[in-house]
């Protein structure tokens, strides 16, 4: 089995470009500037830079084609990606055959959205091997999502599907950024979270989060919240239960209209594992519809931040 | 084109079977009692007996196949139905084994949720033509669905798909009969939605509503309500129209996370028009994100009470 595959992993910092064997091993990985502020063209450069850069290391191996997670939307003509953010100069861009041609090598090329990517990582190497069906959650400074359904991304008519931090858990919650109100994102991504928690321990200078940060409010986030429970503090834990429960809630929903079993839970913000995965199932069970209670679960992911490589990969395997 | 189908619409009251043309017309009908209070094989033979005596009277035409329209989850397996609602001794039944051994025609025979059913029948024959992915809402007594994707019904990895009236619009919301909180059913269905309003009329005493019901406060339900509107007044066009937002709250939820952009709503409830449908949209045009709104919409249902047949002889057509 000397067959590989690159995936490129396109950040608004880096981009990571990584050779993958066919069991989902990264067996050699760079990463270069992406240079985000120089608009698509030069973006797309880089990739083609950042691929002929692993592929020189990967010489004498069989490459069978190359994938490409990108943030922002990715459309179903499966070449133009619209208005990735912190992304300059970029409303509409020919991503795909741009990066094709620079190449010129020929190799299958795809291009898929980053969280979709993700998702398909867990499926083809991760916590979703051997699943048909699930929600694959990212929890990080955002909440972002993709859907697999029969074992494949869905891409929902207009190619944007999984936008899961913008289903709204409380019709009179806080505004979102997006523009709707109590979105599940506008409660526990990163930003949204570190301002409830502050907001929260206003009045609770006891807290250990506080010996932590130095009493600098500005330096409260979730990584912070976590270091303060793991030490016992009870407004840290209650916070960051309560983010879990939340996530919870969105869940179960998504669960009920779709009568999915399953959601896989990843980003920086679910390393905090059980402090919010157990609060986070227990919502689950409960709020659930009957026949799905015994079977009903969230499950961390489990490749990280390799997830975009991997995920790019598996797009041509 | 002299070939039809049959269609059954089974609910916990009567037994409705039609003749259907394979545009859509119901040629002739028939109704006979369920007989809902003496279990699933008393069921079976009303169903196998409205179908013969509604064939009696298609006489000389082709009837290609059967299908029926149950309430209650209809199992992967097309055979089995679970514990439909209003049906005693009803645990799980093989409804489609026994009809087609009843009937003993060797015809194909189908069964369906009956929401689903209703949902497939706005894709053949009502709002739904020509379109691939939609959202399908029953709002009555309570708040069911079904999801069209690809043309499709899409039936979720335990065939239960489509539970909309369970995704919860505020996670503090009321307690809901399933056991969840805040859904969209206990905001909106018929019951839930008739007790709100007669609380929040309990100090508006000058509202039609109160002449409409002679005083009598367990008379306030939709219809009412509905009256009350139309002759102008003012706390009843605010009930309405709040439920017609709320719904819009739960529909832009969904079409976030699918990446859907219509939403088809028919039911009792809905008849009440633009009454509701307007906050309902103006709603969903703020709540999903932006690439989204310049498409979606929710629109009345065409079919009526007529859906349950015509989707029931649209499964075999």
């Amino acid at each position: 089995m000397n067959k590989y595959a690159i995936g490129v992993d396109l950040g608004g910092t880096s981009v990571k470009a990584g050779v993958v064997s066919l069991d989902g091993k990264i067996i050699n990985q760079i990463s270069i500037p992406t240079e985000a502020e120089k608009g698509p063209e030069t973006v797309a450069n880089q990739i083609v830079k950042a691929i002929k850069e692993v592929s020189a290391e990967a010489f004498g191996k069989e490459i069978v084609g190359i994938g490409v997670a990108s943030p922002g939307l990715v459309n179903l003509d499966g070449n133009t990606v619209e208005a990735p953010p912190n992304f300059k100069h970029w409303d509409s861009f020919p991503l795909r055959d741009t990066v094709f041609k620079g190449l010129a090598n020929g190799l299958p090329l795809l291009i898929e959205n980053d969280a979709n990517a993700a998702a398909l990582a867990e499926l083809k190497f991760g916590a979703g091997r051997g699943e048909d069906d699930y929600l694959f959650v990212i929890w990080g400074t955002g909440v972002g999502g993709g859907i697999i359904i029969d074992g494949k991304i869905y891409h929902g008519p207009h190619g944007g599907a999984g936008e899961f931090g913008h289903g709204s858990i409380d019709y009179n919650g806080p505004q979102c950024n997006c523009g709707n109100i109590g979105c599940i994102e506008s409660y526990i991504g990163q930003r949204y979270l570190s301002t409830r928690a502050t907001k929260y321990l206003e009045n609770k200078k006891e807290s250990v989060v506080w010996k932590l940060v130095n009493n600098d409010a500005s330096k409260i986030e979730p990584q912070v919240l976590y270091d303060a429970a793991m030490e016992g503090d009870a407004a840290a834990t209650e916070i960051m239960s309560e983010a879990g429960e939340l996530l919870g809630v969105a869940i179960s929903s998504f669960m009920n209209v779709m009568n999915f079993d399953l959601a896989i839970v990843g980003g920086g913000v679910s390393a905090a594992g059980d402090l919010v995965f157990t609060p986070m199932n227990k919502r689950i069970k409960k709020s659930v519809m009957a026949p799905l209670r015994p079977v009903a679960r969230a499950i961390p992911a489990q490749l990280g931040n390799q997830a975009g490589i991997l995920g790019a990969a598996g797009l041509v395997m």
